[in-house]
């Protein structure tokens, strides 16, 4: 069993040496392969993932766990509206954690480079199921194809390969072992030799997202195996599919290497019957992860605050568009990210803060009604084609989604206007996927009350601000007060720029700078880029950094006089 | 102000390079003088420390601050019983957070080397009043003159050193700046500039313990400032001015370097009139650092649970008597230790497992009769006479202790008997000393009310247990559910002693085993021990790893496209 361990760290050491030095240049890396061209695939992977996918489609998913008291899920396809027809395992409370636990001495005892080389291998193994995690992330979360090939692919295992990472260097910053010699005056010198355990804290809950099933499962899933924490998977009801499979991967891989596969253990529910609130309250729930809405992540850390909790939650990004050198740049970029999966990413702006007075353009200067005009058009120009819109904005995941933009069309009256308005697209390969474009809200800055929360529904705000410093304000004390995942500037002039950044510093949220296409303004990078600054409501940890792992291990400690000559110490 | 900061730093950059040293080979290291010996200090400093502290009494302490609403402060020595007649600035509350976070802006923005050369200048200045510290602290905690200088001097500025070490370290692993270039397919390349601002949290409110008021004072408060965040010290009502010296120390260093000494604020109370719990749910508390009794640490857990939490508390410390190679060496040591600073340490073992068929020597087999003879004639030899007595127990810092003793002879009738006695013992410099020699009661195993707590005094509890297996057995179900800092294990056997390790590891304790004379067999070294795991009821921060300090900062990112030939990218 060790040897197995040992050995594929071995394998798979470059990758891990790899991320270790990407994390420290924070240049770019990617350990797996980002795009399902078949060229970089073996012959008939995509195929063969498609029809894996299908073949599970109206059947019970395979997943023997300990526990099982009957069975639970109720997807339904945001494509298709229709309901996946897949069953899984519901697990009894007790039983998971009482498994978990018992899975625990030997995942401790093994040493950090054997749960790496695990770790590494199930990163390896859940790669190789991309095409068909990809259809199972079109189908429950909604995304496009190649979003959830790439985002949901490559982008998160990245992050997951990043927190691997940072616990392999913080477990080793501690040596096994020491000599201490110290002279006591008088009394003589004295040597001791101490030896320092690592120590998991417990069983881990891991609280998935229903738009982003894995982005932040595999970071939580992976700082928490490796430092010998079992982690029990909660995904979104409407989520399961994939946080299955890799439940199930995890656990093959586990096995194969001679540990116990109870370290990863799944527990589906579904809306009408759910289990978070038993999950995280258990008493044997040492760390919970938790992706999803600000009210619950609220409610998690005043009601477990025993627990150690990490949280990313949600917030209301802003853009402050003071000027710019590149206004097709901007505009064209912006509506991508308007558009791009429908606005379900945390990292999607909702409040567009401009001057009364316009903007200053490498076109001129543009009235705040021509740079809606503009705005508005290069949306439409995205979304007018099933075809396009297809690739760009996927599905909407939930019909709450579309419940609150018919809300705030009404709620709109009297502090707006309507600037572009939402419909379906039609999906040319899914006639009845749940799609809408993008609504586009104007409205003047004293409608706070509209905008001043995340609306997650592919919804933006035009907010009409006195002038540049009073947008900059605005949206620095909304992030502040209500959070912000990701903010964003546009400002030609470096004097303004320079005081975009150090507001946004002090309100604790980090900004991205007169970002154009051609890349997607809010993609963010693993090993690069610090996912949530913990300083304001949208989450408390940054996943990841050395914080997001540090504390999920504590050291125990052995020391004994050296005994010389097989002599213990004189009295 | 940037060059001050700048040219501490270079001027203490080799002991700080010396002290991250110390702290990956985790080997001996101490960056201050130890001992008072006159051939290590100048001419005439012990005499000149003694006199500062003499003048000093019966006078207001000059300690120039903010938001000063009157004065407070009731100190009474250990030593003469009598009131230190000094009084300290009673601070407003609202204006100490409001005065702490104005001083942050300047500080976060110096550089972490600027930081850090103010820190290290910190204990340098501190070290200088190394003798005065000492009479401040016997005065105040009750602690020998000689303890008081090396333990709650350079012992405790070490462990200063060493969150200045992780702190510098945690900080350092993000780089300024970076940049990075990634394809994004047909849409072309990009390269984005990064940067990475290091931001602290808040103010932070550091709780001081009365008997050892510096040893947590030092880590917490410069893991703080380190990572920019303001520091009010609170210290306990009778151990005002060892923290009121270390206040205006810090004050006058920071001054100097250019920076705002309100980084460094001191709230000082009365026990009538209290204001810790003011100051730990005041809004703008972000950190709080505590060292005290479990009950108000687990008040503090419970009701500030929005705010970062570091805590050390109390465990009923355990000895696992199992054989011994050095009976003389276990009883000598053990004895120093129970009668060393009347076991008001917080590594002080209390309650001492041994079966009731006795313990294998390297004298033969002692009984439990014989073997609690020989620890008690120990004990007696060093507290009979007054002189050795006064050196190594001190005095009792507060005659609470006095009364749980007393409360103890009462309650342990019917459940076993007092061993030996504890008297006041005659102080020869100082008659009127508040003393107690060791209080030891023999009980049988299952009188667990009365030792499944730490009785904060001098007493110890000799457990009959069945066997040593059930000792152990016992010690560890106390670490677990109790509390633990140090636990000891005696055992020559190796087989036992794997298994008493495997089993203080599972309780998440550390266990010291056979540790006998010369050494103090409780001392904890700063850059080797690691102090507190954590994992049990005893506190949940170690003083000092990484996640004492990762936690403390977090990370803003600014991001913008790389400009080429003055050039933004083209859309």
């Amino acid at each position: 069993m060790t040897t197995s361990g040992q050995s594929l760290f071995e394998q798979h050491q470059d990758l891990l040496s790899d991320a270790i030095a990407a994390c420290r240049t924070r240049s770019f890396f990617s350990g797996y392969v980002e795009s399902p061209s078949g060229k970089l695939h073996p012959d008939g992977a995509a195929q063969a993932g498609k029809d894996r996918f299908d073949a599970q489609l109206g059947r019970p998913f395979a997943l023997e766990q300990p526990g099982e008291i009957g069975r639970t899920g109720l997807e339904i396809s945001p494509y298709t509206q229709e309901a996946l027809g897949i069953d899984y395992p519901k697990i009894d409370v007790d039983t998971a954690f009482l498994k978990a636990r018992s899975a625990m001495p030997g995942w401790r005892k093994a040493s950090i480079e054997e749960r790496a080389g695990v770790c590494l291998e199930m990163t390896k193994a859940l790669e190789s199921q991309s095409f068909e995690n990809a259809h199972a992330t079109m189908h429950t979360a909604g995304q496009s194809f190649l979003m959830a090939f790439s985002g949901s692919g490559a982008n998160a295992l990245d992050r997951g390969l990043e927190a691997i990472a940072y616990a392999y260097r913080a477990m080793n910053d501690i040596p096994g072992e020491a000599s201490w010699t110290k002279s006591f005056g008088r009394a003589g010198e004295v040597t001791l030799e101490k030896s320092y355990r690592l120590c998991p804290r417990g069983v881990a809950v891991v609280v998935c997202c229903a738009t982003f099933p894995l982005w932040n499962a595999y970071p939580a899933l992976f700082a928490n195996l490796m430092t010998a924490n079992p982690v029990i998977l909660k995904p979104h009801p409407n989520g399961i599919l994939p946080v299955a499979m890799m439940a199930r991967t995890c656990r093959r891989v586990l096995e194969k290497a001679g540990f116990d596969p109870n370290l990863v253990l799944l527990a589906a529910d579904t809306a009408d019957a759910p289990v978070t609130i038993d999950l995280v309250n258990h008493p044997d729930c040492a760390i919970i992860d938790y992706t999803g809405s600000q009210r619950f992540g609220a409610w998690i850390e005043k009601n477990c605050a025993e627990k150690l909790i990490y949280t990313e939650t949600a917030g209301c990004n802003a853009v402050v568009i003071h000027s710019t050198e590149d206004i097709d740049g901007l505009t064209n970029g912006l509506a991508n990210c308007l558009a791009g999966f429908s606005a379900q990413m945390c990292t999607t702006p909702q409040n567009i803060h401009i001057s009364a007075e316009g903007v200053d353009t490498n076109q001129g200067r543009l009235s705040f009604e021509e740079f809606r005009e503009r705005l508005v058009d290069a949306i439409k120009a995205r979304t007018s084609l099933g075809e396009k819109a297809a690739g760009l904005c996927g599905a909407v995941q939930s019909p709450t989604s579309l419940d609150i933009m018919e809300d705030l069309k009404q709620r709109i009256a009297g502090h707006g206007r309507i600037a572009l308005d939402t419909r379906p697209y039609h999906h040319p390969e899914f006639p009845k996927a749940r799609t809408a474009t993008p609504l586009v809200l104007e409205v003047d800055a004293d409608a706070g009350a509209l905008y001043q929360e995340e609306h997650f529904a592919p919804v933006s705000f035009l907010i009409r601000e006195e002038n540049a410093e009073a947008a900059l304000a605005n949206a620095v004390a909304n992030a502040r007060q209500f959070g912000a995942i990701a903010s964003y500037l546009y400002a030609s002039d470096p004097a303004f720029l320079a005081q975009g950044k150090d507001a946004f510093v002090e309100a604790g949220a980090s900004l991205w700078c007169n970002m154009t296409v051609p890349m997607p303004i809010n993609f963010a990078a693993a090993y690069s880029d610090f996912h949530v600054t913990g300083l304001n409501p949208a989450g408390n940890a940054c996943l990841t950094d050395l914080a997001f792992v540090a504390n999920r291990f504590r050291i125990v400690q052995f020391r004994e006089p050296k005994v010389f000559d097989g002599e213990p110490h004189a009295s």
